[in-house]
């Protein structure tokens, strides 16, 4: 159930059991000539219904936007400063403990290092100041353990064959067809001005290997799982 | 056209026709007992898919966070700091500026005087360093010039006739049933702790009024006068 | 009584009263061609005096500057943003709050809408964080009651009919000859560089109507009705 | 000639000569039981008054809150923070040079040392970032060089023999006659939580010992010396 | 050479050959009961000698705190937040520029995630405002490419078999005997209050498994590869 | 004992015995041609070694940077800006409170005013919130006193007789011959963008007349002298 579709007397009635909050963190992000700008934002926002869903949880509104940074100059990505999210991130959930919620959930479907490290850094201070049981993660710490089974031994990150496979079977309607196979370049360590000069596709992984019905399946499996985890991680 | 529904490139060629972007600001917020929490942002949010469907314009992810004074202890609203909705709205502005943008109109559902002065500042700070025009407005600066034509001399206000109608238009299965009058008491100017004793009801003014054809006609009276507004205001 | 006015040890004889501590926020603001830079000034402070000499209440050392918007590159304006305003407020109180005082009026001659958020939202931080009871308008919000008395139907606001009279009441010999009517035109919601090119005159309404005589009388309505509020908001 | 006394065209006018402006910074500070909590905004308020007199300088609002560390805990004074006293030092100066102003003098009637190094940061930020002629300094740089002439050996500082002939002569009615000779011990490089502690009377120096007529004729002194150093640091 | 062993002109005549400026970053961590606190310190300041010395470069002053995460409640770990350490590493790479050094080696001997993406934000700031060629890694991105040459498949991380062997061969004294086999629990992305209640023995890693030799073999190899890297990224 | 020097159990037995904790604050700052950099870190940190030696007390990791503001621009000055330096200051100091440490000795080798203000700023802060006894000083609190018996009426000061015999003593292989005597022009209260164009010579006193039998004086002087201050402070 999504917080901002029930009214006021609802939540409370909701809150009074206790229930897992889940977060979605987005982003709005350059994905390769085939996925949508909002990628990392329908995987988690899907998932987050899937999950409390299945497990009775509420969903919280969604942040939209993410920090970026090896896509930050590329057309369409829109984000911001990694103090900005972590901020952000903290009000979000001082306003949902201060609501009553002692169980949270943050997914983030953006992965970048130090875009999580900003929710991280967030969530750290959150414990510190607050009794509250707080869970923090990317869908693809999940996702990419099943990386093997859907791409073998090749490479599959950023737009690649997974996350092209969940977009369409979340949002089909928006994946093109324009899709082939995308690799980078290592920068060696250099933090450079022009960080998409090292990634002239967008994209990492065969994207045309992708299927709806992959995507369903994997989105399947990472529901799965994650359910499981916040069960395990909340009960008692 | 939501920005999060393109690719890369159907962002650059849509950018390359110098459009403009809308980049609604919700929130989440009590809303009497009778409206869904995301009350203000469903307003927005439908008002800026309509402006920009018929101005060719653009629609950046919407931020579904606001800040809240008098309901911010009532369940279920979940805020932000004044500070963070500032550098969060400066952030999208100059990632939407980077990205080759120079109109932009930032629409906020939600009213309060604390939340519009944190994205009007951001917006003054946006123009001191940048060469974009940009307009500021919430729907409300428009749907109060119809108070009159809906609620005679009765107040109406946060969550009374003419919000209500408007919700019932957008998102008609999520209003309830339990609405009456609702009003409020002054709090003389003090800066109290719990704003809220002051806001028995949670919301100003009759939704029983409220009817779903009168919503529409109002929704559609704002996005004819946006729609006029920003024509004019980005015209040449 | 001003703080300032007072030694260490008459201060702690006050204090142990109970009194209302009044702090008033200037601002030096163009104010068209008639009126004193200080004029936000001259008018809250003259009030603050006058309202604690009524109510035996105190008035704390003065703050000269605020933010502003629409007048800001107007010449003479010399103002400090919204977060410095801000955290000024709130060392203030807290300075205050710290010296045992537990009644405080925050009175505010400039009405910006940014100027006022930042204060209101330093007092919401206050009362959030302090057991102290605290007001907080600006003088305006009072004048205003009565435009209707001295300008009919005729707009007035800044450095207007209201205005001019009071300031011409408190200090005469800074008030110029050359007044005559001043209008603004209406930026229609655009956040513009120069807001200036909206105020060609630098104020608004008749100026001309004003008279010493007027402004005595404004400006003891405004202390009669703010001291009744004061009494009736901290009796008890 | 104070700003807030003149209009806008005045200003302008004024400004149009290439004036010094100077900036008074004051406090609201406990000095004993004798001196006002003014104390150190009465000196360099009358100073800044009197060397703009004597140069045709301009004399901006005063800022009459400082940052305090032995007093803080000492009733009557109310204090800012070190980050505060400096973003407000910035802001003012940098509205003073969009006005285009380039010649300002910052006098500090305290001297706490990390208040004057807050301000000597504004400082060098703004000339970093500004083309801007720029003097800072305290009244007692200049009036301690005279010490000896009043105090002999005897030791004479907050409060003393110095400071209380000067407000003598500024404010004699404010000045009350408890008063004799008060000293402070060393609180050998501990950092306490009560610095008040090491300060029983308040002040430090003979305060029976000043007069009016010193006053007068050290103020005059004060004013003749930075006069002479205005004039010698903006000539050309 | 390390910077702060030069004389201003012997730096002055350093700089004019455009050297590499290594700045090392350390910590103070508890690493298990054998290894010191500094060990994070040791590596790369060893390393940043090493590199230099091959390289004609030069070494700025170490930074000895870092932030940290999974240790910050273990007895020994002293660090800072994450907004701390990259303020403080902007501002020492701004000094650098500000010195003409346009070729930067930011290597940091502690590798906790918080803490990297500090330094990276940082490091994508100065990249953005400044002409300056800027690499960044700590020596475990090079070290942890040899592991399974010295663990085989055992996990090896904190306070480990690499670590180990790597202070024993930069400083020996300082290792201590009491070492054996050391392991972690998953948090299952729980972010808690005591993360180090997953970390009964401090460290990861077959401690008594490292020698002295070892360590020396290790330092070695990485020196190589760094100093490799750095004249390939900086050649030209 | 250097705490870097320790292993974690060494330090929970050596904090079980409630030692001072030296913090050494050093800077990285040109030193006229004779001196090397690191000069005001090479006396602090020498004298934290002995001071904790004789009292069983403990070393801090030393931070190697501080502000500067007359040498800034010289060349071989690496700083920190004001606040960067008291957050620096605050998290260490913070991070020694939460290990159970509750005597501290912060010793800063650089005297600069902004520097030592931020410094104390951070102290205050610390002594505000946690129940700790702090010290702050400059060796040169100390050394200062000693001026007259080497250098009689000179002046002496940044780089001068008793700086250069200090450093000749703990690190003598990095002072150079080409030391004369330095003298510096009073700026006459001017923040300017180059105050080093007041300091020609870059240090003040007479370097020739120093020597490294001096330096041991001077330095045994000082131990002597900090150690009997800090019994004196921290007993009981």
């Amino acid at each position: 159930m999504r917080i901002e579709e029930m009214t006021r007397d609802e939540f409370v009635a909701a809150v009074a059991k206790r229930p897992v909050v889940i977060v979605p963190f987005g982003a709005c992000e350059a994905h390769g000539p085939h996925l949508p700008l909002g990628t990392d934002s329908y995987q988690p926002e899907a998932l987050a219904d899937e999950v409390a869903r299945r497990l009775g949880g509420l969903v919280a509104p969604m942040v939209r936007y993410g920090q970026h940074s090896s896509t930050k100059k590329m057309p369409g990505t829109l984000g911001v400063r990694m103090e900005t999210l972590k901020v952000l991130a903290i009000d979000i959930m001082e306003s949902l403990i201060a609501n009553g919620i002692d169980k949270i959930v943050l997914v983030s479907g953006h992965a970048g290092t130090i875009h999580l490290a900003a929710l991280k850094s967030a969530c750290e201070e959150i414990v510190e100041n607050h009794e509250v049981r707080l869970m923090m993660l990317t869908d693809y710490d999940i996702a990419f353990k099943f990386t093997g089974d859907y791409c073998g031994e090749e490479p599959d990150g950023h737009g690649g064959t997974i996350e092209t496979a969940r977009v369409m079977a979340i949002r089909p309607e928006l994946v093109r067809n324009r899709r082939g196979k995308g690799s980078c370049t290592s920068s060696n360590y250099m933090v450079v001005c022009h960080p998409e000069d090292h990634y002239p596709d967008g994209y990492v992984g065969d994207a045309k290997k992708a299927s709806k019905d992959m995507g369903k399946e994997i989105n399947k499996r990472i529901a799965d799982e994650l359910s499981q985890m916040v069960q395990k991680n909340f009960e008692g």
